[in-house]
């Protein structure tokens, strides 16, 4: 389990939300984590330029506004990659077997185009559209 | 990493090829992993019918021929489930905040259309397809 993505955009919408300014302590009570999980995963945002925080003020806030901010750019900043990886590939293959020494390129190939696909739906997603969707269900429940 | 997948397809790739019958110790040296190992991933692709075993015989066989046996087929019986899973999401969101109770439905709604098109991807390749890009592979390596 990889949760750092999903962990991410939950943070991003809080921090979107922000009055009073979120810090990590904050958002690790609604994520249900630890503040050090939180800042791990608050760093690679900073360090792709997504959020940003001020000496001597605390919380964190938004760089990118939501409406332009994509999942796409959110999962490279988490995963510090462009690539979309969607499934996982066993490690140790055995190279003297010729099944063992070609499978790991052959399920390359064959699920770049699932991940290709991936990417560009997250690239059409946005932090906006996330809190729309959140809104409509606030909207709902009350 | 949940890489059962990977290994079932590995291990479908040799049962295929099976001359002599592939056993688990078989599947196992070239998935470099151990047989006890195989036989959990091989008694989920026997309780889905994709494969067989005989008593007395050794080794297993197939039962739907690659041509026809979609990778949407061995991720269903991998994994026990018709939907198709993409990015994890974390666990224990707190209720008592009004991200936190609705993350996880948020996060599933903006994610099933990336499933929705990984599931249609993975029902258009069979294994007959990674078995014809492993030969292009072994080709260009003689």
């Amino acid at each position: 389990m990889d949760t750092r993505f999903s962990t991410a955009i939950h943070a991003l919408m809080m921090i979107s939300q922000g009055e009073p300014p979120m810090t990590s302590e904050a958002i690790a009570n609604s994520v249900g984590t630890n503040p050090s999980y939180i800042r791990k995963v608050t760093g690679l945002l900073k360090k792709s330029g997504i959020i940003h925080s001020h000496p001597g003020i605390r919380g964190f806030s938004l760089v990118i506004p939501p409406e332009k901010l994509s999942l796409y750019q959110i999962y490279q900043a988490i995963n510090e990659t462009e690539e979309v990886h969607v499934f996982d590939l066993h490690r140790n293959p055995n190279d003297a077997c010729i099944v063992g020494r070609h499978i790991r390129p052959v399920l390359t190939e064959c699920f770049r185009e699932i991940e290709r696909k991936a990417e560009e739906q997250l690239r059409q997603l946005t932090l906006a559209d996330c809190m729309d969707k959140m809104r409509k269900r606030i909207g709902e429940e009350t």
